[in-house]
């Protein structure tokens, strides 16, 4: 195999080359030694995009939403990159042919680039990677890149530090939609889809959502919008196209697009510095002074509230 | 109010008394000044409980089950602690009154303790309060901790980490089902339950996952088997109880339960060093140099990356 340099590599990544974004985001899938330098290379090329999240449950009909918002961004002349880290999405492999096959027709688009993320395996963490994914995408050009996830949990919480705008997508009648906004989507949903609105419950879900937006506390002045859409018959994207640009132009106006901007760059310095500590650690762990403190934390002799301190000392004087 | 010594309240939580595990809980969750010296007080105490997780979709019946679970294991004599970190969950709040009502039973059993976490706000991560939760019910005295989660995301794989055994609850006929195999619920479950397993689809749900099973690798030479429950008719729990069971022996017997400990302890011991060290980075974010830094990052000029190391040695040697 031919074997780009990391200058080669990034000098074809910034003129929008899909090969090389491929490459550049395995490397930092695999954290690979070459990470750090692939950074500061597209750093100062990074910043650009708009970061769109489409979150919500499995089935939801997240990726259909996806491929019909791809669409109408491409319709409006802009450039999209897509990285799907719910497991269910057809975008990362896990759905049914019809939906494989819908998505394929973009893969010759040259400003469409589709990427899926593994939820698992990813050395450093999946919002780690993604987050560094979504720079790749950034510095070769793409205008806005929308990431999938899945899930009520944690994860779908990290979203609110990697996204400009989230829109949460629901369904009508699926009992488990209620009950998701007490997990926090209230709090970092900025757009609510009703998807599958032609089903039953419909009226009954798009009247608790109202009830609840108006008695949540309203963030920077953005109250939520609610779009019906039938992903499926391509209903109701265009308008949630538009309210998605109402919000970025809203958060750019208000200047809370820069404050969470720079609040993620502060996030991303932390992460590295803690990286580098637990490079200390992991060799302070082959020293036999921690073998002797660890044998007296598994007998119970000592808590590990105890001789962490003692072991922190260590480490930053060796 | 009255204020315990932290001493006579860990004496109190040895005895077993739940307003003291309860004043000990809000303390781990509130991250509050004694919390280091409670977990010291309270670590040789702990490593008797065993930690069952009880995880899967919002609405798949989790806490209708592990409701029975109580019940059976209340029968066998055994005391148990019930964590729910499922924001849907009825012990955690978040459900219809029927459900409420029907945990409110085991309110009066002195043997019985229940608490739920809340999914947010809370200091220094879920997970991590979830895993200190456990030691105090572990040193109150509880020979069963179970843990209820949520989700097919990052957060639901974390129970790994916490829990000996993992029970997946899965519903026939729910587009997820098989869709959040995927996610890696597949690795992590020691014990499949199809509950609802009076609805349509039971049969195809049943042979997708022995399907599954068969071609997966096992892990320590255990098949994780499947139960079918009817969780809101009790059915099935006895057999789900007895299986719970046999996989505990079967880790304890093959020396994994031992090693996972282990592991534990020491992950436990590294994010007690990560703490220090962010304590330190705290205090440099108030320094002129950083001012600068980050000035200079946050105008693209420098990478994160490329001031880190800088960074780094600069909060090691103040």
């Amino acid at each position: 195999m031919w074997v780009l340099t990391l200058e080669i590599l990034v000098k074809k990544l910034l003129q929008g080359d899909k090969r090389s974004a491929a490459k550049a985001i395995s490397i930092v899938e695999n954290n690979s030694r070459e990470k750090n330098q692939l950074l500061n290379l597209i750093y100062q090329h990074t910043g650009k995009a708009k970061v769109i999240g489409i979150t919500g449950s499995p089935g939801a009909g997240k990726s259909t939403l996806v491929d019909g918002l791809i669409q109408e961004i491409r319709k409006n002349g802009l450039s999209v990159g897509v990285i799907a880290v719910d497991p269910s999405s057809p975008f990362s492999g896990g759905a049914l042919l019809g939906d494989r096959v819908r998505m394929q027709r973009h893969a010759n688009d040259p400003e469409v680039f589709i990427r899926s993320m593994g939820n698992r395996g990813t050395l450093g963490g999946l919002s780690r990677a993604t987050n560094e994914t979504i720079k790749i995408l950034d510095a070769m050009g793409k205008d806005i890149i929308i990431v999938e996830t899945v899930g009520v949990g944690q994860s779908e919480l990290d979203i609110i530090n990697i996204a400009d705008s989230i829109t949460v997508v629901l369904n009508p009648g699926s009992g488990d939609s209620v009950q998701a906004f007490k997990a926090g989507i209230m709090e970092i949903a900025d757009i609510f889809v009703i998807n599958k609105s032609d089903l039953l419950g419909t009226e009954k879900l798009l009247n608790e959502l109202k009830m609840l937006i108006d008695t949540s506390k309203q963030n920077y002045g953005w109250k939520p919008p609610i779009i019906k859409t039938i992903s499926i018959e391509k209903k109701g994207i265009d308008l949630l196209w538009k309210k998605i640009l109402a919000h970025l132009e809203h958060i750019r106006k208000t200047g809370i697009l820069e404050k969470k901007r720079y609040q993620n760059a502060e996030r991303e310095l932390f992460l590295i510095l803690h990286d580098i500590f637990q490079d200390k650690v992991n060799k302070y762990t082959k020293t036999n002074d921690y073998t002797s403190l660890k044998e007296a934390m598994l007998k119970k002799e000592l808590a590990p509230t105890q001789i962490a301190g003692r072991i922190f000392d260590d480490i930053i004087t060796s």
